[in-house]
């Protein structure tokens, strides 16, 4: 029996759908984290061997599965519900809100009840039937052609995304799977991103499929103004998806932070949740941070670092920016236009390299690495060993080491791919800068910042501007926590803003302050300038 | 006593000094091995602290001490005469020739009794005072002043080695220790190259300094015809260099296989030899592995393949070929023009490499390489990571891997350093045959063919042509043993001629074919294709 809690008691529940894990957070309206669960994906990443068949799949494919985030999140809420001592009966009604956020473009084919085709039996061993995760690159020369076709036709969408779109966006999958495998794009009757999905399986696949504006902006070129690219650009683009849109995309369009529905009783039961439960339309994991992190305020990059980066920023004015992937109003909170930039590889570059120079932990790395002086004695790296996000947008682009010598060891190494991340931050900032935007402010987070305070120290020298780390490494949880309690309504929050929300949830939080050191940046601007020439030289196949 | 043995008793000695040690190899008069003893250096190659002092030494320093030379060959040459059984009385009389090889350009200041500075009281934590070890790369800025005053002079001898001289060679070492301790070259009687001062020391300091010609054409600029550059430019380059080579370069010139003297009671006595056996001039190691390895005859490429590769191959005529290091006539071979090629890091970038990637042995990262396809995935490495000898002779560039991404590993890496040293020898071949001079024919040698049958695929199969590895892997002290017979005269080896002589003492070896994998050419040909992209990116600093 489910009963409204006294207001003390309420709980907001953050779901926050990473890579490998999904993380349930359950938080009262005050900020106070109560539990927090992470449960990690049977399958994590797909990239090796289709499940069902054994299939090897090819170097550039990247998929998972959706069983796996039904199951995982639900396990995490339990968890998070029996840490909380929420176990049975009333107390579960605690809980007020869902929010979710997701890794994006992540996205699959459905059935019009909501099935995944790799869920059907008849599909079941056909790879592109799977869910593409945000870092599945099969989809090169499809994003080739719709750039092409795109600036040929001059089309009005191109101007919010630097004037290119990027390889692991929405449209170049779908084009993708039409051609390489035509019977699975005709027998899909919805396609759409993970994060919606997850949603429309909280409130039920009866209702209409609630699609994130969030997502929609940043990742299939949808627009408040402009809504999808034309039928007229898809027929140019492949005569069978001229009416992609309106026949396999179904849906309504609704902001992260506005309910797209209630609990279903099905997933309330797995959940040991009640039904009925505000669910808030899903967010993209990177932007959930910044509210996640007591981020409401403009010209503050938020540096969400994992396996890859996602750096937001928010300004009062749209402003086109060469090279800035996606410049989406209220694309991360109400009243402002959300720019989103990004690095391909990040922590999973730091880890690859550890395990390329074999080495069990980041331990005697770290250490060799700060025996080197900064601008690593002439090595440079560059880290685009999953392409370049941003200002490039092209995922072909590689990784590189140069400037090495016999006199230079696995530390020159370590440190120049951690200048390297700090010098394409900078890079960013300087796009934005000369586009009109300002940065005053960083703070970073997700995982990295608190592993690695040499790399946080090598970002503020690098910067040179003081780099916040927030206490919490829950950002995107709390954000999408937060959404959620947006969702419920003022009601049941008692916020009468958003602001007013990332305040009182989020504005308390401890935070260290990394502080840029002046004797080392002309090091810094020698070693980024010649990262820059590196850069170039790589760009320039 | 010593009592002239029977000829088919008689010995030949070669000593051949390798960076970190020394060889004595004792072979009959057919080739056959009688002994071979390897010693390593006291203390190696210098590069950290002086061992005096314990000065730090800056990081382009390589020295070595020249008390270890004498140390350990005496050693060396006491070993191998008690593995041959030649331990008291008139056997060792057997011995009848000494040939020596040496590093080169090695080369030291000394007082006029031979005594090098380094080993005198007041210079003895002097860093200049000490012998430069090939490697070392001090003279970066010496070196671009003498290329640029011999352009603008039109040097005659400049044509004679590609137009440009290099960083490791005689006069650069010079000139570097005049401008940074000029009391030092004030005080020095005899500037001169290691292997000189060694076949100095054999046959008493009481001689004319013998000076081997093929060391000072290849390393100090002579020539037959021109000797050394004229005191005008001299006294361009720096005013107190006028007169260097009257007033301390003093000497005879001789040929390798032509006699210095004959060795003296000191150095017979500390060697358990007798008095008075003929010793040859020095040579260069590398050019004594070419008689070593059985070739004696033009347009086969002998690579001498250790820490560092020499590519020696003999022509009928005198071409100049841009890039192309030492042409020198008689400098290899009696009757043919030498031409001399190289590659500054070889061995020592694949143990340089192994260490980086924290492999104990090259056991696991060979396996690994070998699971990796030809042309290595798109990851290409420039093996510059000791500068670039041929063609661009050039100390300063440095090295890179480039075309990275998270789906490569080790053994891409290691792979694509075997793949990059086979490829800086076709980028030679091309070099040398656009310039008018065939090579016909491949031989490897040194210690790293016998190491690494896969690096010897990899070559055979990037120059699309077999690779012929002889079965010893004393070619550089089976070398310098045949020059050390011809010193001794036909009266006592019965040799008419230098190819009877070579064919006598190194024709009859076993050997190792690698042959080319036609399957694999164009893959191979793409990525030389991209390496040579990566070299013009680099050298274009």
């Amino acid at each position: 029996m489910c009963v409204q809690p006294e207001s003390s008691d309420r709980l907001a529940l953050g779901l926050d759908f990473g890579t490998e894990s999904v993380r349930a957070l359950l938080v009262d309206l005050k900020g106070t984290e109560r539990s927090s669960s992470a449960v990690k994906y049977e399958h994590g990443s797909i990239t090796e061997t289709l499940p069902t068949t054994g299939e090897m799949l090819p170097p550039d494919f990247a998929l998972q599965h959706p069983g796996d985030w039904v199951e995982a999140s639900c396990q995490a809420v339990r968890d998070a519900l029996e840490q909380a001592g929420l176990t049975t009966g009333d107390p579960t009604a605690a809980v007020v809100s869902i929010g979710v956020d997701f890794t994006s473009c992540t996205m699959l084919p459905a059935r019009a009840d909501g099935t995944p085709l790799c869920l059907c039996d008849e599909y079941i061993g056909e790879k592109y039937a799977w869910p593409k995760l945000w870092k599945h690159h099969g989809a090169k020369t499809q994003t080739d052609r719709i750039n092409q076709l795109a600036r040929e036709r001059n089309e009005p969408w191109l101007k919010h995304y630097g004037g290119v779109i990027g390889l692991e966006w929405f449209f170049p999958k779908v084009l993708e799977t039409l051609e390489k495998a035509p019977r699975i794009y005709d027998e899909t009757d919805v396609w759409l991103e993970g994060g919606d999905w997850y949603v429309w399986q909280l409130i039920g696949a009866d209702q209409p499929v609630p699609r994130s504006t969030c997502i929609a902006g940043y990742k299939a070129m949808w627009s408040a103004e402009d809504s999808y690219p034309s039928p007229g650009f898809f027929k140019a683009l492949h005569p069978k998806m001229a009416n992609v849109v309106k026949d396999k995309m179904p849906g309504t369009l609704i902001a992260p932070g506005r309910p797209a529905g209630t609990l279903c009783a099905t997933m309330a039961k797995q959940m040991n949740l009640c039904a009925g439960i505000p669910v808030s339309a899903a967010i993209i994991d990177a932007h959930a941070g910044v509210p996640g992190v007591g981020v409401g305020e403009p010209n503050t990059l938020v540096m969400v670092m994992g396996t890859s980066s996602c750096h937001m920023l928010m300004h009062n004015e749209a402003v086109e920016v060469p090279g800035v992937a996606g410049i989406v109003k209220d694309g991360i909170l109400p009243g402002y236009i959300g720019y989103e930039t990004g690095q391909a590889a990040v922590g999973d570059a730091f880890d690859w390299l550890r395990r390329m120079l074999n080495h069990d932990s980041f331990d005697t790395l770290t250490k060799q690495a700060m025996t080197v002086p900064p601008g690593c004695q002439g090595v440079t790296c560059v880290d685009w060993f999953n392409g370049c996000r941003t200002p490039l947008m092209d995922g072909t682009l590689t990784g590189a080491f140069t400037g090495l010598t016999l006199n230079h060891h696995a530390g020159h190494m370590f440190r120049s791919l951690l200048e390297a991340s700090a010098y394409g931050v900078r890079w960013i900032v300087e796009v934005l800068e000369a586009g009109g935007v300002p940065v005053d402010r960083f703070v970073a987070t997700g995982g990295l910042p608190h592993q690695s305070p040499l790399l946080m120290q090598v970002y503020a020298d690098v910067l040179a501007k003081p780099v916040m780390v927030p206490g919490t490494r829950q950002g995107p949880a709390l954000g999408s926590a937060i959404l959620g309690v947006l969702a419920a309504g003022e009601a049941v929050s008692g916020f009468a803003s958003t602001s007013d929300a990332v305040k009182a949830m989020a504005g308390h939080m401890e935070k260290t302050t990394y502080t840029p050191n002046d004797a080392v940046k002309s090091a810094y601007d020698q070693a980024y300038h010649r990262y820059r020439l590196q850069v170039d030289r790589i760009a320039d196949k």
